[in-house]
């Protein structure tokens, strides 16, 4: 096989960037919008941000941790260019910060990246840096972090592509692709590392209602980066791995528990079960900032559950939905988890 | 429990009728407008049943047979009104049924309700019985079996309800429901019998992509009928039964094969092996007529694949789509075969 990957075809998926009059502004894709139009917005609202990863038009852990990051460092220079000495602006950048992490509950990327500029910003004023200052800061710290995670991800890439044997038929669910991070993508990122070493024979995506990440982002991408891809519906992977036609699962996660329970879109565990019943590896490729020590097993993930709307634009008398957002699967449906530093049994993620 | 259940609240799905001028006519309901439009239609034109049964507005595999014998009396009377007596009635009579019949591959309901009727015709014609009234026979023999198809409902609910425990959380995949059969239902039947005894506390219903038979008209139905009912996506289904909330699955069938081997609905064998890794018992609900004893095992079902169109409506450059309409749910994997004649394990079905 000869690799034909066209990663260059492929949009930045978040990136804060310098309008012309210098301000800091967020340019990402409404991927509420893809397939049929790839839009860029930009904004300098850090509100509108938060908005933006509520409504699904940021969306994947990674996108909204960079995304959350560059909110806080919206937010901080809106503020400084108001901010007094009165010590208001520490106090905001703490609400500030809490507002970005609770803009959706599961993935705890958001919760991550954006500790990690309130704790930049708090650390340079408590040494008595000015608030102008902090907010060039924190610009610098984002940019930071899309690079880190550009290279998390092609570190988990390789490290995942070295699990698949030549002519691997690769199912995934969901999007953890180039568009769920700031560019590459985990279980994609693993699919396109893989690719360049011309070892992917085809990737199945499954559509994944109700919000069809699959059916509207994983297949574009894919096909756009010049993967063969077959998109089905949910309910006919058991039916492609019953006919030989799966050799391996790569998914990505929202939340890992220390034990290795993973929390990742609705339906992740069901493909986890029927991969176990056909007798295939079940991959899991993360970041490690996915990983949450502090949740010891899968049970303490919170599972964000969403409008009946998704599933039913127009409801039914009398019928009721559920809606979560998210499922975990146990870690012993997991074969492997992959992250940038290496290759890991579930239970043995932290040591 | 007490209860509730208004059956007559549900349409007939299938009927064939006497016009005003006396004309036979068959009585449908176009399921591609619920659950926005209860609409019937009627028709005497039997290549429009044909449409029907391919387009889906007819669908269910018993409501398929019924259908598909309506056209057959709907053919024999145009057939009849111009026939003279050089055989040709009889020669064409072969070769209506053979198109019938291959309206849909999978359920094998419609072939055998169309043999049965095309055999009580090509006898009649071999004693010397006119054409006029061979579609008299007909139309006799398609309200037979309505009337069989609906106590073979009522039987397999009866049958069905005492493997149910008071108190019940039932899943259950597609639409088998009255909409399914000429009224009633069969996985359905089930629940509504279970209902009457009071049995059922809810029913979960997959969406059932990509033609939504069980978010367009299982949930229609059931609420219609009154018993509680929540969609899920098919992809939750694994995540609901991870908390406990399924205490069995029902579905229907569209064909058995001698070793119980059942090709239902796209996603049933999903279902049933996220039943056994949970130890939730699967039953599979279905008319005698559903068995092809001519078919071994599974694999010699053919399954029919439908368009892209229907799970991607705005193709996707460079995106293939699969989309089989049914899959094969191994024998091993089912709790019970449960007919009109009784309770059977699926590997005892023909003894």
């Amino acid at each position: 096989m000869i690799s034909n990957v066209r990663l260059d075809r492929l949009p930045r998926t978040v990136e804060l960037v310098r309008a012309s009059d210098g301000a800091a502004t967020l340019a990402y894709v409404d991927q509420r919008l893809l397939p049929s139009d790839l839009r860029i917005e930009r904004t300098r609202d850090w509100r509108a941000v938060v908005e933006a990863i509520q409504t699904l038009a940021v969306r994947g852990a990674p996108a909204i941790g960079v995304a959350g990051a560059a909110a806080v460092a919206l937010w901080a220079q809106e503020a400084a260019a108001v901010a007094g000495t009165d010590g208001s602006f520490q106090d905001a950048l703490e609400t500030t910060a809490q507002t970005v992490a609770g803009a959706r509950p599961t993935a705890v990327n958001l919760r991550w990246a954006v500790e990690r500029v309130r704790d930049e910003a708090a650390s340079a004023l408590e040494t008595g840096t000015s608030p102008g200052a902090v907010a060039e800061a924190l610009f610098e710290a984002v940019k930071r972090m899309e690079v880190d995670d550009e290279a998390a991800n092609r570190a988990i890439g390789a490290n995942g592509a070295s699990l698949l044997k030549p002519g691997s038929r690769i199912l995934t669910h969901c999007n953890a692709g180039s568009l769920a991070t700031a560019f590459y993508g985990t279980a994609l990122g693993v699919v396109y590392a893989a690719a360049e070493q011309g070892k992917v024979e085809r990737v199945y995506a499954d559509e994944t209602r109700p919000v069809g990440q699959g059916a509207r982002l994983t297949s574009w991408e894919l096909a756009r980066a010049g993967v063969p891809c077959t998109l089905i519906c949910d309910n006919m992977a058991a039916s492609l791995m019953a006919r030989g036609k799966v050799d391996a699962v790569v998914v990505g996660a929202d939340r890992i528990a220390a034990n290795g329970d993973t929390a990742n879109k609705i339906g992740t565990y069901g493909v986890a079960v029927l991969a176990r019943h056909h007798g295939i590896p079940f991959y899991v490729a993360a970041p490690t900032s996915t990983i949450d020590p502090a949740v010891a097993d899968g049970s303490g993930i919170p599972i964000e559950e969403r409008s009946a709307a998704e599933v039913l634009p127009r409801s039914i008398e009398g019928v009721d939905v559920w809606n979560p957002a998210f499922d975990v699967t146990p870690a012993a449906l997991i074969t492997r988890i992959v992250t940038e530093q290496g290759v890991f049994e579930p239970g043995n993620l932290l040591y």
